[in-house]
């Protein structure tokens, strides 16, 4: 990873919880330390993945807190911060920037719909303003299938514009090639970051000018993430992509945090990962039998 | 209005803001005294019209403190309490019911979509238990064009089956008449308290069971509301429900809340009215020119 700049594979970072539906610090940060090992070059915490927006304020940077105080370098950490409230999404993040994270993840506001790109623009000049800090980097959260509300190519071009420096990438969960690829042609040459949301896209990403990849798929799978990152000018790169999608598929197929979730209890034989906070649900025994069949059938031996 | 429960008419009370988007509280709390004094039976605090998940949750705890101890009955008054996250709606609806108030109104958590009625079931259930005070009452709240997120009748039933005499009543804003009539039809019989979200229907739910109407509409006239209320099996009703609805109407073609603090800034003469906190703006000159004109039509000399 560079020293300012987020590239590669960040995984968006399951969230561990208690069969009180309270986080299991420990698990969760076990999982953290699993994932920068197994070749994650950052860690999402608090993305969509990791149910974050079914957290408060106080778990978010109390748990934050709790990471970095047992290992986790906040230099590889790029928190979500997005909340519905603007004094909520300056809260934290102003907390993530006061413990060095080199940046944050930023959903748009997301109660209300039909709104303006003006009103957009100033929701993120005022969390810029009132944060008040020269470190802050902002990556934008693109993800209107869950939110709602999208992030405009007019909306970014005027936030660039006014804020050159501080918002500096997104995430482009869309799940919509097309759309990826113009937030690249368009802003990459600028400088600005791009990842997509879907491990679908990353070798196309990287070879139009995408920085990696930030998806969910890295919480089981980051190993074979990092080597189509790695190796992504080398004709090799197309079957390890393939893969990827074979995997990627096989998961898709379910709701996909359960799912992961239920991926890791099984393959680290701990019930516990399939706690989830309401109003998600666990897999069912038979989506669980299912997932696991398929996800078998599509990886390599 | 009984003393347990809401009837009539309710106001999903407008929410004043300085110029720095912060709540102007003296200013709010004047208007909840003028909605009380002109005819509403009861407000929601925190409701969409309020803005309510554009605050925090301290400001929303801070500012019914601070209401309440200006003088605003907790009795008359059923705060919106629900957020994505769980925690964040046990904080707030224990809050309510411990400073008194009779019950509170519970959106569904609506980060998440497509989510099922088993996790909305399990999501409803924890925040009862959590929250373990036997005067909760709550009332859901079904907003569909907003949160996304639904209220199906299988998970009404099971609420009410489960949790007697604890959920009491629904809000429906998803705007359509016949959802609202099939929610009395099915559940008014059983004691349930059903509001539709929306003027138009004050008439029609009161004429089959309903007990009111929570209408954002109420903000600017809640007196014409009352009296339909009063006089809802006299024939003169009609003539009065066809003035709301044109009235309604009016308001209705543009973005609602800052229609709604437009019509405010201009009847008190106090333009800090059309304070709006973002992902909101306030009306353009020529829509507020355009409504002013519209709704000065629409209402009876």
């Amino acid at each position: 990873m560079e020293t300012e700049h987020f590239s590669g594979i960040l995984a968006p970072a399951l969230t561990a919880f208690t069969e009180q539906f309270e986080i299991d610090t420990e698990r969760t940060v076990a999982h953290f330390q699993w994932l920068l090992k197994q070749g994650c070059d950052a860690l999402v915490v608090f993305g969509t993945t990791s149910e974050a927006n079914s957290l408060s304020v106080a778990e978010r940077t109390r748990f934050l807190e709790y990471a970095i105080s047992n290992g986790l370098d906040p230099r590889n950490v790029l928190p979500g911060t997005g909340c519905c409230s603007l004094p909520d999404s300056v809260v934290l993040s102003k907390h993530a920037i006061g413990l060095e994270c080199p940046g944050v993840l930023t959903l748009p506001p997301f109660y209300y719909k039909a709104v303006s790109d003006e009103g957009l623009f100033r929701y993120f000049a005022t969390l810029i303003e009132r944060v008040g800090d020269d470190r802050l980097r902002i990556y934008l959260y693109h993800i209107p299938p869950i939110s709602q509300v999208a992030i405009s190519f007019d909306l970014i071009e005027r936030l660039i514009r006014e804020f050159p420096g501080v918002v500096v990438g997104i995430k482009d969960s869309s799940g919509d090639w097309e759309h990826t690829q113009q937030l690249i042609d368009r802003f990459a040459p600028g400088g600005f970051r791009v990842f997509p949301g879907n491990e679908m896209h990353l070798l196309p990403a990287l070879r139009t000018g995408g920085k990696g990849c930030i998806s969910a798929f890295a919480n089981i799978n980051p190993a074979i993430l990092q080597e189509v990152f790695q190796k992504w000018q080398r004709p090799e790169a197309e079957n390890l992509q393939e893969e990827v999608e074979r995997q990627g598929r096989a998961v898709r197929q379910y709701p996909v945090i359960p799912a992961l979730k239920a991926i890791l209890a099984e393959s680290r034989k701990d019930p516990g990962w399939e706690n989830i906070r309401p109003p998600l649900v666990p897999l069912s025994a038979a989506q669980r039998e299912g997932l696991l069949a398929e996800l078998g059938a599509a990886t390599r031996q």
